[in-house]
């Protein structure tokens, strides 16, 4: 992937809903050295904590691109903010996109690029060439995260458990899978962004053979529950073939986003239907634990949330923001 | 769909495993009085039993295109077989085809179309705009094939209940959902084509609502147990929210084809899969009945074979080349 110019400014739109904000808040949380400013417009209820800026203030605070932070459903830019974001084009930031549509689908981007000689700089794109998946089993082991539902904490969790086991020297490799991942990671493949066919092939060719005792930690996508994205869920669960998965859910969460007439399923049930998908191309694959995105209750509560999951469950269960990892690693084949 | 020039004659290439020449026997079978011939070239194994012609003999008895009838593994054309090709459009013929690879991207192929004034025409591309699934219950009704594997009859299976839907008087439209299928009815969506963040979108979008007693029968897409391309059957199957399912499967097969260490589950498995993935999106789906292809065994054997599955599943079975459809339809819901 193209070196990304940074530091960034943060473009938040209008967005309501923190869940849509997903991308400026991986960067934030993530690559916070990376990150200089937010930007946004009238009726944004939502916020990072840093410093508000226009385009020229960030400019003159060192900033050398906006990253567009928000991903609304379907990955599509919306119209009133192509001519404020073409504003900070020709305000000398090159412009980050991880969205479907293409930045240079734009005029007035293309225009404002030409104009100023800043880039724009599309991360949603797959690969040119991936092959048919060919089931083929690889050397070393493979940890993918499945959710519940989208925006569950599914990244967060990755990130938190490859951490992790480098921090025991374990030898292990962040996988992106998605626009935001591969922002903080730079590089990966935008699963959404294959042709379906293509979809488990794209999966082996991000988790290829390694070292025996090497982990591929995978950002998961989706949810095998969700009316819209179970194809990505599942072309990514075939292809990376994991020897162990865990499962991301937010705790309290009962319908899936946006989609109020589809209940999540039960967590028991979660847990044996990912793990009989999975078993198609892996044997052997089971879940070894459970993160819970407890974000809105207090320590006590969250604690109190885990050991019910892990109750009814029997798998290890920790917030990865709060709580230590080591139960989920322990239980690691 | 651009209407497509006909009659047709149909290249085969040098394949030797019938299972990849299923676009030729689809339109033989399906469209046989736009068939006028077949090319092949040495070593191929398949014969259609149609006139053997070269590409001036096809042009002379009035053929206006020539099908690339042969969908190989990943939708790619083999190198060997493009200047053969490039010589029919030279010859008179325009070109169609159904594979991944657009025929534009290869310079032959321009080159000889424009010195002959033929046509290029792929017809595995999706519509330029999809939309995310909304997940919305529709009016009509939607009987979905699936399968225990590609190549087991999905497409026979749908055009024959969609023949004998109309024979009955009930009012039924054919849904196509892959290259031979399209070329079959003219129009459809290629799922496998699609880019997976919309394949949903797209089974929704080629489903519309209808009248409440009006049946689409949408031909299937792989197999829930397909190491490559469960993601395009579950896509289709979540966004098609099918009211009734056919499970369509292989007399004998036991693995996956071409992935000879994927075993196909027992049909009471595949059942229970199948209908528990549906009710993702529609809580009522569930299979109504089997079809198999007996292709290869006596009639009295290809009734026993029935008769087992049947026995086995409780569902009624039959194969649709050989049998009435009626068991099927009669348990419609």
């Amino acid at each position: 992937m193209t070196e990304l110019p940074s530091p960034h400014l943060l473009f938040l739109g209008d967005v309501t809903n923190p869940l849509d904000a997903k991308t400026a808040m991986g960067l934030r949380d993530w690559r916070p050295e990376r990150c200089i400013g937010q930007y946004r417009l009238p009726g944004c209820a939502v916020d990072l904590g840093l410093p508000e800026m226009d385009f020229s203030e960030a400019a003159t605070a060192g900033a050398r691109s906006v990253v567009i932070g928000v991903a609304p459903s379907g990955g599509v830019l919306k119209a009133e903010w192509v001519s404020v974001l073409a504003e900070a084009v020709r305000s000398g930031l090159s412009l980050v996109s991880g969205l479907h549509r293409k930045l240079s689908e734009e005029s007035e981007f293309v225009e404002a690029a030409a104009a100023s000689g800043q880039q724009l700089i599309d991360i949603r794109v797959p690969p040119a060439s991936i092959s048919i998946a060919t089931g083929r089993q690889r050397s070393g082991k493979r940890l993918l995260m499945v959710g519940t539902d989208c925006c569950v904490g599914k990244k967060y969790s990755a990130l938190s458990l490859h951490k992790a086991l480098q921090e025991r020297g374990i030898a292990a490799t962040f996988r992106a899978t998605g626009q935001t991942g591969i922002l903080i990671a730079g590089g990966g493949i935008p699963m959404d962004a294959v042709v379906s066919d293509f979809l488990s092939g794209a999966a082996e060719t991000l988790t290829p053979d390694a070292a025996s005792d090497h982990w591929d930690v995978i950002e998961g996508q989706g949810s095998l529950f969700h009316p819209a994205y179970a194809a990505v869920t599942l072309g990514l669960l075939h292809g990376s073939q994991p020897d162990a998965i865990v499962l991301c859910h937010g705790s309290g969460r009962t319908s899936i986003d946006e989609y109020e007439d589809y209940p999540v399923p039960d967590l028991r049930e979660c847990v044996t239907q990912y793990e009989q998908a999975a078993r198609v191309t892996n044997r052997v694959s089971s879940i070894v634990g459970i993160t819970l995105n407890t974000q809105g209750l207090s320590d006590d509560e969250a604690l109190n949330a885990c050991r019910d999951a892990s109750t009814l469950t029997g798998l290890p269960c920790v917030d990865p923001m709060r709580h230590a990892l080591d139960p989920i690693i322990d239980a690691l084949p």
